[in-house]
């Protein structure tokens, strides 16, 4: 089914990434956009399958660190945002009563999201009494139910997680991945006993996302988001953006620390060891199918995708080279298939009718790490043929031909995270003052511990955003970019997807 | 997060089959129900798990036949429906024409499931240009993209298949996994070259149910549904039905041959080798979160679930029996667990600080079939102390523990299918006339030939539905239980869910 026109087969240059993007998605067979839905792809065989790996390595995390899965209905009933409401007017009554602002992160337009969530109103024929909304995330679903199921300390910490659809009725451009109507979207929620218990999930959060990043080999900031940033009813958001090849970073996952904010509107209390009722404390922590446009973004080449053996659909791809496919050299492909099939590895083998020089060129497109080639010299010599996508071809010996690919995509995951390493190098510079923050494609990190004022100073004369605090501030005190103050305050400037 | 109120627990006895299965889902811990909206439950851990087991079997069937797993977006434009209209315009104008009606088995209604879809009608704060629906199921989806996908004979068969959430407004009663308004949903769509490689592809689906049925102990009848029970644009469906405890049947997977009846309206042709273009002849099979229902259903007791080790989310449980959790009999635990695991078992160590007998009651509620104490003294005899949940006690040596547990888990999946096949033949009766229809929770084989009023006479009489044509007819002929002309047309009739 994987007939594309060979016409469509023009690849624009990398360098070009505005036209190379849109265009690998679908030539590699990833999507098709041609649903009669803008911002709502068709998920193609290899597309899924990727999509699905990625998921894997999320799964394996969340059994890691203790976390069941559940599913939620897709649908939320309107009315169900009341005490979203209230949460609202919590926060707003506590900001007249002149509390710390930077506890008060809510947009004060209550449920402001409504305006980019998709309705139903109406079913069979008939007007339903309450509308309802798909969820754009659930946690006015999720934190309807959990004071159902915590009653006591013994229920805590409660640590769930979903992989879902979810939607957003985006006005913006649509972008495969990275910007679409219907997300394939991983939430966690949780609840603890107290503000330093969730605390330490955000700590867990962020672990699980340098060993995701790690697998993907992705190049990423994480940041405290500034006030106007921060998720509605959050103490304080953390974004993480990875640094795309252009410059321009993608924020890919966040976790928010909710403190007792959420709790309060939803009563979502326990019964602590001494007796008494308090309130859970919460967070959530979300990535989506943005995570593959990274990976696509990030890997991909002028030959077409790379991708990293920790997530490829397909890891080695077998490829018979004869004029004839001789029964010696077939025997010998599967016997190779078998044999590392056995050990888990991912593999394919392309018996096509067409040419070693085509399969090459699909194989490329689509970014199978590791491909061997087996000839009838090869079966002589007892090798098979290896050839990188990330560059390089040499034999590997058929007798041990297991140690031998590991060790292959042991290497090519490395050569990738260094690239990504390197990447980040490149782009990222320190920046004294205003008047060097105009390189394209830079990523600019500060020092910076000016107010809400002065940061719309920093981004309006940059014309880049702010990312928010870095997670480690400078060793040393430097002078503030806007103020001059002296500061330990590391933040990041960039232009965002 | 498993803190129902012990009150719940009360399981109502199995013999109360209406009390018991909406009881047992909720103390099991499958789902929440309390969800604000009508049938759209909440899947708990313990469900969800059991579930994706359940879809593990799928995917590995698909895997073994070569469909490719795709994924569609959620949302139907209205104005693609014009095509299934043509469908319906088609079908109307050759009936009458006088075409043979066996082959007219379409709704005349233009899409007469809009009674049953939610409908998006807006979107923010902006009314949609076309409306949109829920998907109930994805044939207008991807008949729409089959077209670009499929060009030459070279692509065909075209195999695809998605797991995905379905909806449907059901306004009848709803029942956890029997009757949901949100449905997770299996469905595999293919295209053929003609009607006889289609065919092929129904009995591929055949051969699949049956594995997957095997697999999950479920006592099924497959039957040619009768023409009023046909899907729209369906040549035939194929209806697969569990034999419930209590008699009736549940239709939990379907299969439909649509001949070219839907690339017609759709336009999905192909290049044939001799250059013509044809039309293609496409397959539909469904199945749903009703296996689930199905597996709840047949193989509990008054005690709780019994989940067959085929798809249990926990095989085995370990539960140290010592008044103090002593360190050896904990380290044995641990390496018998960790001996288990190595060897692909789903296993769970129980080590909470209550008493095993609560733990025991627990474990049975949720249907673990394998339970395996080990105290002091086991400890010190090298033995481990099996209870199947299925019935029986005895020793096993931790000497082979893997090879003991490993032929527990066959028997007890042998003892699970071996029941449902008695179940079978214990409610399926062979009824020579109209007046032997009378017994309550009885499921009746007949030989009938007649017509669609012949067979409203027959239902109506005995308040039972026709079932369908049995796909093996009668070796010899017998009368038919209406007209009484001899027929080897094997029909059953049931109370349906």
């Amino acid at each position: 089914m994987a007939n594309h026109d060979k016409a469509k087969r023009g690849i624009p240059p990398k360098a070009d990434f505005n036209a190379w993007y849109p265009a690998i998605v679908e030539i590699a067979d990833l999507v098709d956009k041609r649903y009669p839905i803008k911002g709502m792809d068709v998920w193609r065989p290899y597309g899924w399958r990727a999509m699905k790996r990625i998921d894997a390595l999320t799964h394996a995390e969340m059994e890691r660190t203790g976390h069941d899965e559940v599913h939620f209905p897709l649908l939320i009933p309107e009315d169900l945002l009341e005490k979203e409401n209230r949460l609202v007017a919590l926060l707003k009554a506590a900001r007249e009563a002149g509390v710390d602002p930077s506890e008060l992160r809510m947009d004060e337009e209550p449920a402001g999201f409504k305006k980019e969530v998709y309705w139903v109103k109406h079913a069979g024929e008939s007007d339903l009494d309450v509308p309802m909304f798909l969820r754009p995330t659930s946690e006015t679903a999720m934190y309807t139910m959990f004071p159902l199921w915590v009653r006591s300390h013994a229920d805590l910490p409660l640590k769930t997680y979903q992989i879902v659809n979810t939607f957003r009725y985006e006005t913006k451009q649509t972008r495969s991945f990275i910007r679409v109507r219907e997300i394939h979207f991983f939430e966690a929620h949780t609840a603890h006993v107290d503000e330093e218990d969730a605390t330490r999930q955000i700590e867990e959060d962020l672990e699980i996302v340098a060993n995701i990043m790690n697998d993907l080999g992705l190049p990423y900031i994480a940041s405290r988001r500034p006030v106007w940033d921060t998720f509605p009813g959050a103490w304080y958001t953390i974004g993480i953006d990875v640094i795309m090849p252009n410059g321009r970073t993608l924020q890919v996952a966040s976790c928010h620390h909710y403190r007792d904010q959420w709790a309060q509107a939803f009563d979502l209390t326990y019964e602590a060891e001494d007796r008494t009722t308090k309130h859970c404390h919460q967070t959530t922590y979300g990535m989506s199918e943005r995570l593959l446009g990274a990976v696509v973004g990030m890997h991909g080449d002028d030959a077409g995708l790379i991708m990293p053996p920790s997530m490829a659909p397909i890891q080695v791809v077998l490829i018979p080279v004869a004029a004839h496919k001789t029964e010696a050299v077939m025997e010998t492909i599967h016997e190779v298939n078998n044999r590392l099939k056995a050990i888990g590895i991912r593999t394919h083998v392309d018996d096509r009718d067409i040419r070693p020089g085509q399969k090459y060129y699909d194989w490329e497109i689509k970014g199978v790490p590791l491909r061997l080639d087996i000839g009838p010299r090869d079966v002589e010599n007892g090798n098979a043929f290896a050839a990188r996508r990330t560059g390089g071809k040499h034999p590997l010996p058929i007798s041990d031909i297991e140690s031998y690919v590991r060790s292959e995509l042991t290497e090519i995951q490395a050569t990738l995270l260094k690239a990504s390493e390197e990447h980040r190098t490149s782009i990222v510079r320190f920046a004294n003052n205003l008047s060097e923050l105009d390189s394209e494609g830079a990523i600019f990190e500060v020092a910076f511990c000016g107010t809400d004022a002065d940061a719309e100073v920093l981004e309006k004369s940059s014309g880049l955003t702010l990312l928010g605090e870095a997670l480690e501030p400078f060793a040393e005190p430097k002078p503030c970019i806007v103020s001059g103050e002296m500061t330990t305050t590391r933040q990041h400037l960039a232009r965002m997807y």
